[in-house]
């Protein structure tokens, strides 16, 4: 099966706000550590006024995976919605400047929303803790789903976060039926913990009816089968699924398929900035099954990839991935 | 002399747009390795379309400056025009979260210039090469000059990049007429040879009538003074101004003042991004002798400066420069 996109992503087209905070100001902002929390326009200029000094770089879970599928040298493409304004400029040009193919229409500067934005806040330990304004993105409509691009994915990857905008499960519908119809297979991510409890009933309808592929981390998929066994969650996922691939931090990753398990072991490495981990696993997993790596090899490239984007901050690859496969002995 | 702020420096407000690229691109593109060079908004777009992804940082040299002032916790303030777009959105906030004071009406949204920025390529020997589109912050002008402030300024810091802007001339005159007024010192760089080649009449008449204290590096020092011979040169300076600070890379900084003379070390590190290194000296040399640190002691605390900025990538002070300084045993 040979297409012109081994992965195309779905998702919110964020512009990351990092800045570098201490313990004490996520417990006197309230703001949770380690997950992502949606705020408003208001309280998004709040914060930012609130925090220290920051830097802008692309980012947008979807986005950063096809950044990995992309700089791995994948065909890829991407759908977010961005604004015509200076950080939609920016969102686009990152994209593009490292491969992918992006076309969705920017909606005109100047109107109700801006192009969104993501503050994480690393704290001193390296974990990111996210506080998204959505803005435009979060409107996404099926107007957006390009069919014929969703036709020519071996995958479309879809981002859990994007669940809560108002048009989004009609999005996805519309690309799902756009891909499978063309032979085409659905991986879907499911982001985060707090964003499968509010939609738990849409993701639970969406993995059983079209699911191939399913992407979380431990807490996620506790969360969504509301068990705190692993084992029990990832049984019921594997049930449901062809592959499930369930990273766990420092202990790897589990990757279940077909009745078979595989442990993949994390890649040690000092932690400077968490984000994008999930998004490079995940990245450099469907750039090894779509170039006929078996799951176990794709799942060691995906934690490869995570450990090179947890070393510095932001959430898209700087080093050259496959040098870092060969110096693991994978030859990519 | 105790006056509201210790240093207010005048500049051009600029985003950082920092990319990796290799050195076969600045030769394929005719740009010139570790020197600056204004480009228009059409190069800008150009420029932008062909780099790699990038991240965005405020910058901007006085801005810089400025910045390590109030790291430091010295009071401190900044002039520089920015849009009211998203980027000078940017530019304002990093500032002010860093704890200067930032007044400078932005210019409307929509209208002809946007926010300035600077595409910054850091080649692999961590050399960094300016490509400036200017923007609004072309168009400072003396009505954008706040007399009260200047004379509340023990120092003011002029851009020797500001030379370029239409009216910059006069503004800064107004600036130096009001600091002087009121007993304040006046400090400039001279920012890069190429401007001075531009403006060495008017660089040559503030230095010779107004300034008391000239910041600058080998390679401008050289062209300011039109010799090879840096000795020469140091010397003409000297005999024109009341400081002379001249930094020169893995050698240092000479500094000269009152008929003495004295060397100091760099502090070697690993350099990441070159940007920033004589704006943090200068902002640490500034913040030491206007809190009654000799002008030797003030020397070295700007190379420690200096050595942190070029240690990472972007242009401002990560680390505590106070603990740096302690731990070569300054104490600040």
């Amino acid at each position: 099966m040979k297409k012109k996109y081994q992965v195309v992503g779905i998702g919110n087209a964020l512009v990351d706000v990092l800045t570098h905070m201490d313990d004490d100001f996520l417990h006197e902002e309230g703001i949770g550590k380690g997950v992502m929390q949606l705020i408003d326009r208001e309280r998004a200029r709040d914060l930012y006024a609130k925090i220290g000094p920051a830097i802008e770089m692309s980012g947008g879970s979807a986005a950063n995976t096809i950044a990995g599928v992309a700089k791995l040298g994948g065909t890829c493409a991407y759908v977010g919605k961005v604004c015509d304004d200076q950080l939609g400029e920016i969102f686009a040009h990152d994209l593009r400047a490292q491969g992918a193919v992006y076309e969705t229409a920017p909606a005109p500067d100047g109107g109700e929303h801006e192009t969104g934005r993501c503050v994480v806040i690393v704290t001193p330990d390296g974990e990111r803790s996210m506080n998204t304004y959505l803005g435009v993105t979060e409107h996404l409509s099926p107007a957006d789903i390009d069919e014929e691009m969703m036709r020519d994915a071996e995958w479309i990857y879809l981002e859990g976060y994007r669940f809560d905008g108002p048009d989004s499960h009609e999005a996805f519908a519309r690309a799902i039926r756009a891909a499978k119809g063309a032979g085409g297979k659905v991986a879907i991510t499911l982001s985060d913990p707090f964003c499968i409890d509010r939609h738990r009933e849409a993701f639970a309808r969406m993995i059983r009816e079209d699911v191939d592929l399913l992407f979380c981390n431990r807490a996620e998929m506790i969360s969504m089968y509301q068990t705190v066994d692993l084992e029990a969650a990832l049984a019921r996922a594997a049930a449901e699924v062809e592959i499930v691939a369930c990273t766990d931090s420092e202990n790897g990753a589990h990757i279940l398929a077909h009745g078979q398990r595989w442990h993949v072991p994390a890649v040690p490495t000092d932690i400077v900035d968490a984000t994008g981990a999930g998004d490079l696993f995940a990245g450099a997993f469907l750039w090894g099954i779509t170039n006929g790596h078996d799951l176990e090899t794709s799942g060691r490239m995906g934690c490869i990839a995570a450990s090179e984007v947890i070393s510095h901050l932001g959430a898209r690859p700087e080093a050259d991935l496959k040098e870092r496969f060969a110096s693991h002995g994978l030859s990519a």
